[in-house]
């Protein structure tokens, strides 16, 4: 065998079942493999930026790492975006980047760069054997690595000529002992290694948690990463009952488990004077798997660090820690054994009527969310009632733009769609944001992924409208208001995605919505549905 | 007046009178001081490859750099496989993102990342002032970098608050004593500062050539840069026609001027077995601002380098020289003054009919080529014989994919149809390549460009079929095959192309694609011909 049947074999050994790809020659021996590796399921993307983000969008979901397959320094270059993101996710993701032959590179050929300072913004762990002999044990710390916790991209960087490399079937690495500790919030593990488990918070910080709690200061508990999943919600949840602390949730979550059962928990403030009002009067500010409240940007005038002033910022637990178990530490020693959870009562709103506004687009969808659906959410300013209309819906997951790189949403709904494929995806799309990786459309027709796309189209990047006056900017002038707007011309996303095989309409009322959405929740494989919303920020 | 009108005012006084943006939050103030700086045209990207590959197209053909305006690390990592080809192209090209406030980094907000670990590999000059009065300074010194000679990359990092804080008006630096070197194949340079000309080429180097070239050894010139622009090509033709010598340039020239009365010069073959066999008998090899030959890949067995055994490798001029100059000297001292130099007929191929296969399509747009066009190309396999059958066609432009990123044909087309309205843009566009960047063509509408898109379906990653069996990884089973297999589903670029507002057609005959090229060359805007080719390598 050669060093690309060695690595695809260590991959597969080490519980990594599907590699989203977008290859070149420098990969070539790597594709030639996947027909000798079966267990390897190839998903081939036409962007890079689509591979990564699917490969994070199926982290999120599973919790063990897919891999991707891209090519020399450029094609890690379009996967950088969505890496960003999964970094932020704390996604467990191995990042296979192939290279020149090692004795290749000192002539500098046309796509020689350097392809370690690329990858070490988004990656938690770098590696590159220089011999083939190095390459099972490169792909298994790579794996290892991913997994963490926390979870982190890990970016394994493979010469050509190890790939071609003839070595001993013993060259594979497999697991020693395979500890599989469950995380992910809808964890379909089997055969991942992991090495280290999450650290236990220490009894005296649980102990120093609750004493606060019973100490009758305004607390709030702010919550990220797994903590927003069952378990975690579900202890946070009957902490806050028994001791009257508030809970909040980070902007971005990950993977939050919502609707009509689970704990309810509002959500950090995408704007900071919002954020603001959110955290006023809190004397203690408890974070598990989170940190502390920042501005996503900078204004002219206005704090960094959204923290009041006088309150005390506490760490409970963080991404390393089994953050469920210290919540649910917590909330026994507070002695809410056999205490209920809040939970969303069950109620939808009406399927809405009339013109196609922002309110009307967030009642669709809540009146008609299936049962365990998954939504990745990149609506941006169109969608922002999409949340809250879709509390009460069936329980479901959502994933937010952890990292604020635009162009996650289409390549993580594709991912999450290939690692759950018995649930419905929606991809909640601004038109702006749909526009940097529209390719994932075409991976979702190639693969008959169940995703429901909803362009919410407003025709303009409407949400740096909203920031160009927040920056303290002014009013645009007309050379300035034209570069916000992306209706001159109008796309046609009916259009785009026929283009790329994907069944799509046009939805221009409220009643045209809800049964577009019903119709592609009821039939196989991908669809789009172009929501026509009032345009700018309406 | 604040950061961001000096920032901009510094560039347009320093040359730079266009910007292709893609901005976000950070760069807002930029994006409203358009409105006060009406020398600036400020053209909107819906992505950032596209922002960054037509500011290539932009730079390479007037030898003046235009800017970009990325949003933060993400922004920048979608922008760098396009900078990348423009690094290898020797763009002139300042290439601006914007990045958090100075004081808002250390919170490590979401969008936070290593934009210099980004940067570095693309860039040839690297700034980030940190208060306002140096930013002037800082965009007068990136242009400065940028232009060269060689030209260059220059990346500039804009905190945000730089750009929102109060100055004087004298804050904007002006050029001192503006120096125009005419650089460029269609220079319509006017204001920018050249600080430093390129370097003369010692008396003593080009009289050794001389000498070489008088000994009666097979000798071969190798071209590449601004050598392949006309007075280059000029000069090395007269050279050769009077000593012997062969004449060849490099595999994927930044902007070679070619047609009906210019000097023929065979381009180096990407395929290493071919390009050894062009080489075969050199004995000494003359570098015109080229590299010494080497192959784009490695290959089992196979070297690296593509100089043959024996020969030796002499440079006349590298890219920081007056490489025009240096050729004319050279020709001058071998006594060729006044002598002609070789020049193509004005011969094209007849207007083809029937099937529409790889060499019908070249005869198809030699025949119909109109002058002064400018050719992008990135058509890859099946565009092979457009080359060969445009050597007559009227004088124009050939612009290569010199890094080899994929992705760049589309934009660097948009960026030259901006540089030069009043000439036809030809975009020879690969179908897979085409979906890297496809968002170019919405630009394209937007801006009422004249480029006509020939899209080359032939629905499969050709190239990779052909490099798979060259990598030595045997024939490929039916799992690989279909990881190079982009016909399932087959995309519509027709479809594609209306979606982003550009007029479209599908041509499946030679007849149908000719007639389809004509009517396109003959209005005003973007067209796009989806030009359906036989299936795989044909």
């Amino acid at each position: 065998m050669n060093g690309a049947q060695v690595l695809l074999d260590t991959l597969v050994a080490n519980g990594v079942q599907v590699c989203f790809a977008n290859p070149g020659t420098s990969e070539m021996q790597f594709v030639a493999a996947v027909d000798a590796v079966p267990e390897m399921r190839a998903i081939l993307a036409l962007f890079e930026g689509v591979a990564t983000g699917a490969a994070d969008g199926y982290g999120r979901m599973t919790g063990k790492p897919a891999a991707t397959l891209l090519h020399l320094g450029p094609g890690l270059g379009n996967g950088i975006a969505n890496l960003h993101n999964a970094r932020r996710a704390r996604t467990p993701l191995v990042n296979i980047v192939g290279d020149h032959a090692t004795y290749h590179k000192r002539y500098d050929p046309p796509l020689e760069s350097d392809i370690e300072s690329l990858a070490m913004p988004v990656s938690g762990w770098y590696g590159s054997p220089q011999r083939v002999a190095d390459l099972a044990a490169g792909a298994t710390d790579a794996v290892r690595a991913a997994l963490g916790p926390p979870g982190q991209v890990a970016t394994l960087v493979v010469p050509a000529d190890l790939t071609w490399t003839e070595v001993g079937q013993d060259a594979v690495t497999r697991p020693a002992g395979a500890v599989s500790t469950g995380r992910g919030a809808n964890d379909a593990t089997t055969g991942a290694i992991r090495e280290s488990k999450p650290l236990q918070v220490p009894e005296d910080d649980v102990e120093r948690i609750a004493k606060l709690l019973r100490g009758g200061e305004p607390v709030m508990l702010l919550l990220g990463g797994t903590a927003v999943h069952e378990r975690g919600l579900a202890a946070a949840s009957r902490v806050a009952r028994r001791t009257g602390a508030r809970l909040l949730c980070e902007t971005f979550p990950a993977n939050m488990v919502r609707g009509a059962g689970m704990p309810g928990v509002e959500r950090l403030a995408y704007l900071a004077e919002l954020a603001m009002a959110q955290l006023e009067g809190v004397r203690h500010l408890v974070l598990a798997d989170a940190k502390a409240p920042v501005s996503f940007f900078a204004y002219p005038g206005k704090p960094s660090s959204l923290v009041p002033d006088g309150c005390q910022v506490h760490v409970l637990a963080t991404s390393g820690h089994d953050v469920p178990g210290a919540l649910e530490h917590l909330a026994s020693l507070l002695g809410t054994t056999g205490d209920e959870p809040e939970h969303h009562l069950a109620i939808r709103p009406e399927r809405p009527v009339g013109p196609l506004t922002a309110s009307a687009l967030g009642a669709a969808i809540g009146a008609v969310l299936p049962e365990g659906a998954i939504v990745s959410d990149e609506g941006n300013t169109a969608g922002l009632f999409v949340y809250q209309e879709t509390a009460g819906s069936p329980p479901h997951n959502w994933l937010c733009l952890t990292g604020g790189a635009i162009g996650q949403g289409l390549p993580v709904a594709t991912g999450a769609a290939v690692a759950c494929p018995d649930r419905p995806v929606v991809c909640l799309e601004a038109d702006g944001s749909a526009m940097y990786t529209p390719q994932a459309l075409w991976t979702q027709a190639r693969e008959g992924l169940n995703v429901t796309t909803v362009v919410l189209a407003n025709h303009a990047y409407a949400v740096l409208e909203m920031e160009l006056a927040r920056v303290g900017a002014g009013t645009a002038g007309p050379r300035a208001s034209s570069m916000l707007d992306i209706g001159n011309p109008d796309m046609d996303f009916v259009a785009l995605a026929r283009g790329m095989g994907v069944d799509s309409s046009r939805a221009s009322t409220a009643e045209e919505l809800v049964e577009a959405l019903e119709r592609a929740f009821g039939e196989p494989g991908p669809h789009l549905v172009e929501a026509v919303m009032p345009r700018g920020l309406g």
